[in-house]
């Protein structure tokens, strides 16, 4: 995987697309140099020194015309992104100029990179591996500070640093173990269970730890799908509105949502929370309660946290008991609304119908008490997590399941020497679990895994 | 203008804001390097040579924590964009690390730059002039590759050139009448006013040459507006959809159109033509049709060309004559329609209603015909016209109006002259002239319109 494979050249824009001031369309490859300096007049870029910055026109070799008036980078391999020679073109911005030198590049040698290909090329020649691939999409798809702060904490590959850690220590107890079965002359096979089930847990005690943060890890990824649930005109828009229409708040329509599913986003101190309804936030107060409890508990399925609203200015009536109950067993917080009405809610009754919880009076419209729940927010899904920048964290789905599967190897291999199995069986599930880590960081990954995770990448990466 | 003036340093993020691979955060002014050395760790960019390229991470120096892993380019004036330092910071694309990177470089010293900003630097370190900092918006803004050269000869001065070499001319005869109202006892009136009735004569020629290329200029810069007007069911929207759903074509949602003004671009040999429709393109041909003639009149009023289509299947009708009276003043090109059924409309009638032009037979359903209408749209707006990559072009309304100005100003020289004004009051009609020159490229041009022409521009730019 360490050593430098021979790839065709590739190109693609690496900006957004869009008018802009700069766009730039990246090469790769042993022949981004070629290429680019058959595409450019007035410099011969075979000769410039690497990481220099050189002005030059874009041209068609076969007409001669100018295409564009451009800044080009020349970066030799191996000190680049992708461990190969890399030429970034610098163009005026706007689709015509961008897309004219991209095509110009495409009709003199380059290829089209899929999505994802420069970054693959940095794997496939050992440069990163598959986290710090991932990490490289977090960035650019972070949400909130505290997201990209993680992803650029991966990228510097603190969680396939302690992967590669476990996969050594696994190592060596296999070899441990194969010299014990070789000269079983001496009395080992108990040495050997022992060392394998000592090994087994203290790994596994690791392999707990770090799963341990992929809540964490994949919230700020992906956002905590929050569920604003309540009787009519308990006041759930807005809170939705309280929550999100903050200066830090990020507002985005979602692509793909339908006008009955909307979703925003809000930043709650750095936790990106994607606040769910089913009848439709944007729509008045009014439109939005017609719709009533039913249209709000489809909500709940998916939340990774609800937030109970009750009416202060009112006593609990069936719907608040009924919306309670369905929600005790999800994450939740209890929120009582309009504390600025004179409060008619018992909250004896109310500490009757829930559990311990500690329900947070606020005044939605009047932006009273927004941050305590964001307090609780936080408590709730990030108490006991160490937020230290520099631990290795799960970040998403695909880590986390190679992760538990590992374990149940480790757990396999516990129950193994339980039952007295014999050892190379035994032996069998270790291997297992040293390769599943393997894929966490790619080193033991089946190439359509990468091709899979790859294709998820945004074009020009 | 062309020494270099002081300002403070500058920074913006040049790319387009989204989700993409790299993003650029640039800065410029003197403090350019040592703010970017401030906020970056492991390498000392003030010891770099210029134009290079160098790995850094960004941080916050307040906290030492790692904002972003990035690439540094170090431009060191003279030799820059802006004629000022110049430092690009590629960092991950995404909104996130290009937001922080930005804050952080504003909270050391850096200033948010307005709108043009760069570009109005290098205007004003005389870098560029007013046509080349207008040329590039232009081809920022380029729908088709033919637009993107024309911005592009503009941007390599060829405009400013002439005007420049106009000027010249007008400075010399006014140096020239100097000379002779100086020394009045050599017989040198008649000189003077011979050379300059010459002299406007030749300078009001030359204009008129440069007026002539303003409609292809500014067609290519801001697109044709094309009407297609018809009767109910002769196939407006086919015809529309065989224009621009061409593989060539460039399908865009032009901001701020309703839903009743639906705007389309194609492009026909490289003329961006905008195609407007006042009754909804988008709807089906029944309900587009529904709305009938009156809507159909409302396109006209703006429309730079019309296509006036007539259903070769049925005879010619009163709303067919009523709308072929309407477009006669038009720039338009009749369009005989569903040559693909039997042909019943007359033809000698219709030859009675129109002048010289010649109609053309087409099936917008069948695709058959449509480069026939785009040969003449090319011949109606651009012949005799020298497409000639190389001649200077005016592209603007801003351009054409001062060269208005400035023709008027010849003509008043002349018409001076032929009433025997003193010599003194012709002459100032001369400067005039040359002032009204200086503005097209801001030589003469006063701050306000600077400052609103590049408050137009881009961000980053």
């Amino acid at each position: 995987m360490a050593e430098i494979t021979e790839f065709d050249t590739i190109a693609a824009i690496s900006t957004p697309i869009g008018e802009g001031a700069i766009s730039i369309v990246r090469l790769s490859g042993d022949q981004a140099v070629a290429i680019a300096n058959k595409v450019t007049r007035n410099i011969d870029l075979t000769k410039v020194a690497s990481h220099t910055i050189n002005y030059a026109h874009v041209i068609d070799p076969q007409t001669q015309q100018d295409i564009d008036e451009v800044m080009v980078s020349v970066m030799l391999a191996p000190k680049t992104f992708t461990r190969e020679d890399i030429v970034e073109i610098n163009t005026h911005g706007g689709i015509m100029a961008t897309n004219s030198v991209l095509q110009t590049l495409l009709s003199n040698g380059a290829r089209l990179a899929e999505p994802g290909e420069f970054t693959k090329r940095a794997f496939l020649n050992g440069r990163i591996d598959l986290t710090q691939a991932e990490s490289v999409m977090d960035i650019i798809r972070a949400k909130t500070d505290k997201a990209r702060q993680q992803a650029l904490n991966q990228l510097d590959g603190s969680l396939a640093h302690l992967i590669r850690n476990l996969r050594q220590q696994i190592l060596e107890v296999l070899a441990q173990v194969e010299v014990n079965i070789d000269y079983p002359e001496y009395d080992t096979e108990q040495m050997t269970i022992n060392l394998l089930q000592e090994k087994a847990q203290q790994i596994s005690q690791k392999i707990t730890d770090l799963i341990k943060t992929a809540s964490e890890g994949q919230i700020l990824n992906h956002g905590l799908k929050t569920a604003i649930i309540g009787k009519p005109n308990v006041g759930k828009s807005s809170l939705l509105n309280a929550l999100s229409h903050q200066q830090r708040a990020i507002v985005t329509d979602v692509a793909g949502t339908t006008r009955d599913v909307i979703e925003q986003m809000a930043n709650i101190n750095g936790i990106p929370l994607q606040l769910v309804d089913t009848a439709g936030i944007h729509a008045t107060e009014d439109k939005v309660e017609q719709l009533g409890v039913d249209r709000s508990l489809q909500a709940l399925d998916n939340a990774d946290l609800v937030l109970m609203l009750l009416d202060g200015s009112r006593h609990l009536d069936d719907q608040d008991l009924k919306l309670l109950q369905l929600t005790q067993n999800k994450k939740r917080i209890i929120i009582i609304n309009k504390m600025d009405l004179p409060q008619v809610l018992s909250r004896q009754q109310l500490t009757g119908e829930i559990n311990k919880e500690q329900p947070i009076a606020i005044s939605a419209l009047g932006q009273q008490g927004i941050d305590q729940i964001e307090q609780q927010i936080e408590q709730l899904f990030f108490a006991g997590v160490p937020t230290s920048t520099n631990t290795a964290v799960v970040t998403n789905a695909r880590q986390l399941g190679l992760l538990k599967q590992a374990q149940q190897a480790l757990t396999d291999v516990q129950t193994g020497i339980q039952q007295q199995m014999p050892i190379d069986l035994v032996q069998i599930d270790m291997t297992n679990c040293w390769n599943l880590l393997g894929e966490i960081t790619g080193e033991s990954a089946p190439d359509e895994l990468i091709t899979e995770l790859f294709s998820q990448f945004c074009l020009g990466k």
